[in-house]
């Protein structure tokens, strides 16, 4: 049953699926329900009302949806847009040029504003197009919030300052799939339209749920958008929220009771504590990365991401080793560098329900793997360099006081 | 974190989600896990070739999709066919009438053969239609094997027969929601180009995977398909099986795992005596809603369904109050009647990993609700005609002779 | 890892151990914790409060001891007796049996008092020893309170009274294995002085926990006693508590949280609710019993059982058939006839966290299986009658009205 | 539920109870079974012969008791000895105290032989007394092979060697709790009477079973030991070996069944590679004790624990602090010191299921806490030093290769 089994706990640092915390491991350990009956939209009252506060909304609508990251894509586009409508849409890393593919295929007109690998989105150049498009004929404005493939964080705030000061209409579609949750996220103060999360990212549970939040704004839009969807079409829900049942079709009984607990923990710990934690994770990982002597992928520190470090890896060593080393010999899972990083960036998830010393451990174990591909890293570098900021930041654990 | 707890076990009789075994809940307690570790495709590789066995199929190409049965109806229609394509449909129950809902979305010509709700698919009808589609105008047939609504089982060879007979290219598209691994589906022998069925039905798992199997005349007609589709694509699965890595996107740990215990324990039990038990469980349930003097919402017996039965109440009695008694007092979840049938009939589910006594069970406590609300059923009268029925044929638990 | 595996669920009749809910089955899937680091004296302290309101007791002192009920009775004897002590015990089956036999092992003077097996406690003859040991040789009284092998209930209260009524000083010591939070038992009203249950019983847990409560004159008496003990010792304990940390030696941390939980369970449903549910379905099992024509083992009503039923078996018929065809065809667990009643009779534990249509599904189950071994039972006969009680006494499940 | 929840994982670094593989927690996620099936005699067997494998026996009979280590200790007293008789013990730290403190209370006469804490056993006292016990008046010599307080461990191959040298027929009885299945530990070849331990350790299992096993010398002593035991006593065990149903009282099932993945998993991993691995952390805990500049509580090399290390703080320093502070700012769980040990010692334990990176996280926590309370630690010293060794000896997960 255990493929591959190796002694003591796999040391899981992929960007996602990340760490599932126990409660939320127990909370999921059941049988099937009735969904029709009375307990079921009970419990999704609740949820549909806490998620909205992960997404910093109050006016937003949100819609928890049996699909993966690829699936809730595919609902904010499909949902607000038309078929031809021009949208403009940033590459830069692997997800962004995924779901630019996904924005192509389905039929959009997509403006493509491209980056190195390494760099945030160009937002002079969206700023250009926005002054340009006199008459609105771009529709949205697609841009991922943190992009997993090379650990760059985009400024959502200057986005909406663009829309802002052209006055544009644009409906402004976040991915914050390894964002939400982690990092500083403000669906109502920024004015995003649809932003969208997978339950395996920074929720901490199994892979199988597609949140995706729409402004009242992008619900207006959804009423004249010509594209083609049904399982992805958000009157299937808004008809069953009427009803008080709220599922157009089977829910995962397990996923809905893993989200009340994976919820209860955020607000216990606190939503701003919980990121507080991925900053301080963010900050200590890097320090080490620098006290190896390697670089970040990201190429400025304004777009640092707190929630996945991509580490370039000198020419002579292949990154994908450094990897295949991890899991071969310290049960360590890091995540490959993908598409145009393959073979250059090894990739540190430090997203989701981490600790201090789970991370210290992750690095401990990558000083060690460096040094079996040929990096001459002194043992205990970056260790020494994380530590030293996480014993000035850590705060106590306020249930233990 | 249990809503509504009552003592003792639910007794789960809803026709989906269904009862999970305990080593599936079992193998299913777990923390994520890296899918890009060589772990799990080579999970995965063995659930693929394992999952043609339920099937029937040799030829097919299965897709395993982390949606719903909702999403799995959608990836069928749109992989093959093309917007305005010309599709006969059989409206026979809400889950029909759903999927042609979903068929006429999708903007397919959808020639809709309606029957009585409690009738099987009318062939007769389908015979005609074949008969003088003399340029094949009509793409494909598409048809639920099992009406979950109304308990119907359409005969799926006589389909098959009457496109052979008519030598009619026609794609052949089967919802097997509520059938394949409980009722006899030979997918192959029958010549069905799309079968789907979904976790949380016989194969007693929670909701989540869509299971979608293409016959190569299918894939094929995938080519030429222009219904838009992207998270719904089967060209980004067969591009990861041809690399061996499987997944285009993030795919349940979990479920995965799930899905191997699933299938070990169907192919333990034999997966012909997985669908004889239910024949076995089907036929008992039959008998007592006879001893009870209840008719059966299907009408004649060609059509039982060996998975759900629709029991008619009498006028002067709400079949809804059956299922909110049976789940207020005795912790019995039965299904409702739905749209045409609502209040007409209740729903016993005998679909998935149960058991003889189990269903014995739940005909005790569906007699104690029918006195509750006013029904003068003999007590014992439906357990003892069923009993009498399981003590004649029920055979011995091989493990354990 | 399932060594016979049979489709669905197995239905747990034997009386203990007994099913568990789910949600105790959740709480204890975790990992070990450090039981010396705050959390488990807090978790520890509710348990021991909340210990003491099973045992219907202010004054007493639970002992929550890592051992199974054999182990509970050598604590409460060991701990107030002296070898050579006078003891007098009631031998009225298979459990009071084995307690005799660890009461003479341990070097008592055991005075005992056998009645036939389906028989009570004979307590005139307890009357009649306390009336004639005017000089208090009598140390102690042991009493099963109900017993498991022939399913008899005998009066504690009037132990009380007779020990009352002869101003005897003696110590009442109860073992509650199969009766504590099923059966009314007051162990404060009662005048017990050391009562003792299992966790596998009527708490619904895995076996692993011995709970011993001590009244204060129980207490006295552990000072003066000379029997050796150390394992078992409660002054270890008292010790513990003293200081606040609880444990003298490692407790199961799994159990704890398990406890904690089943103990929740058991005070939302309230205790006097779970009494009148084992009341009830003690009731139903009975008249199902006599319905088939057969005997109970145990002969009269006023020791009636509402936690197991020994139903006799013709003398053409090998009880113990019984039970293997039970387990052999339909995964149903019977209690084996033990020791003078092997072969003569088997068990229905309607002990623990049990519903009506559990019950009924197992009396069907009975049912077939008496037919099996060649009893002609009239199938549903026994089901009937038991649900003609049953849907006439139950309530609505409180948190669902 | 979880009353001082903390984010991330807990670092469980107690000496016992220790981290549980997730398949073994997996295992007993399970509903209770009788076990009078034919089941679970089917599995005790294997298990039983496999127990045999871990203490390193062919000739040796098992018994699995449902208690604890301290009931262990007394079950292997009392089955061999008889109060008053002369027994040799070592006193080196509190758990060997305690166990003397246990075989005093059973009416041993105890001759004990101190050392030290931090120091192993003193065999040459033993050496001497062995010389000059002509007549054979000790009846056993009892030592604990690792004593958790202090780190240490003795000798047991000296043990026997004295024994032989002087030809005495005393038993050699053996606290192996936190040795077996993670030191060196042979049995037979050490001429081991009586061995013993307990799940929660190097089993890596939760609380509740005590594992004791006695050679046929013991066995044979047991017909002639006149200590009283019930609970504890083996012949009841022996009895139901005979009978082949094994258990004399309610095993835990959930314990069964995760004792057979546990063992399952030892043997995967090869029980020589899990003493390997154990030697490996032991060592690198050391060398990062030394990199901090402490000390060792054990006092010589020869007696260093690869599965617990006691570390000595500086007088201004008190250990608790350590411990209290790892656990409230950093989820990390480490051993306090105990009884003349408090406060000056903390331990690290590195036993049971746990790897490479695990320790070093482990270490990195503990540097940061050692900063908190005031000792000037040179972060990443500890960590560097375990993973220069660890980088040199770590073998591949042959699983993975």
């Amino acid at each position: 049953m255990d493929y591959v089994y190796g002694p003591g706990r796999n040391h899981l640092f992929v960007p996602g699926p990340v760490n599932i915390p126990e409660p939320v491991i127990r909370a999921m350990n059941r049988n099937n329900e009735d969904y029709r009956s009375p307990a079921v939209p009970a419990l999704t009252k609740t949820l549909l009302e806490d998620v909205k506060k992960i997404f910093k909304t109050t006016t937003g609508t949100p819609f928890i949806i049996p699909t993966t990251g690829t699936g809730a894509w595919e609902s904010a586009l499909t949902n607000t847009l038309s078929p031809g409508d021009r949208i403009v849409s940033f590459l830069i890393g692997q997800f962004s040029l995924l779901w630019i593919d996904q924005q192509q295929r389905l039929g959009f007109n997509v403006d493509v504003v491209e980056s190195d690998w390494g760099q945030g989105a160009n937002l002079d150049v969206l700023a250009s197009k926005l002054a340009e498009d006199r008459y609105h004929s771009i529709k949205a404005i697609c841009i991922v919030h943190n992009e997993t493939a090379t650990g760059v964080t985009n400024n959502l705030a200057t986005v909406r300052k663009l829309l802002d000061d052209h006055n544009h209409p644009a409906l402004f579609l976040v991915d914050g799939v390894s964002s939400i949750c982690a990092l500083d996220f403000r669906m109502d103060e920024w004015g995003v339209d649809v932003a969208l999360t997978g339950s395996q990212k920074a929720l901490s549970m199994p892979t199988g749920m597609g949140f995706v939040c729409a402004s009242p704004k992008a619900l207006e839009a959804a009423k004249s958008a010509r594209s083609v969807r049904v399982f992805f079409d958000w009157n299937d829900y808004l008809k069953f929220y009427k009803l008080g049942t709220y599922w157009p079709y089977t829910p995962s009984i397990q996923l809905l009771y893993g989200l009340r607990t994976a919820l209860d923990l955020i607000f216990e710990e606190g939503l701003d504590n919980v990121i507080a934690r991925h900053a301080r994770l963010g900050k200590a990982t890097r320090l080490a990365v620098e006290a190896w002597g390697l670089k970040n992928c990201t190429q400025k520190e304004e777009w640092f991401s707190d929630t996945v470090t991509a580490v370039l890896v000198p020419q002579y060593i292949d990154s994908a080793e450094v990897v295949k080393r991890g899991w071969k010999r310290y049960n360590l899972s890091l995540g490959l560098g993908l598409n145009k990083v393959a073979g250059k960036v090894f990739r540190i998830g430090h997203l989701g329900n981490l600790n201090e010393l789970q991370l210290l451990g992750c690095l401990a174990g990558v000083e060690m793997v460096l040094r079996d591909v040929g990096y001459p890293v002194k043992l205990g570098s970056g260790v020494a360099a994380a530590a030293a900021f996480l014993s000035n930041t850590t705060p106590l654990i306020p249930s233990r006081i």
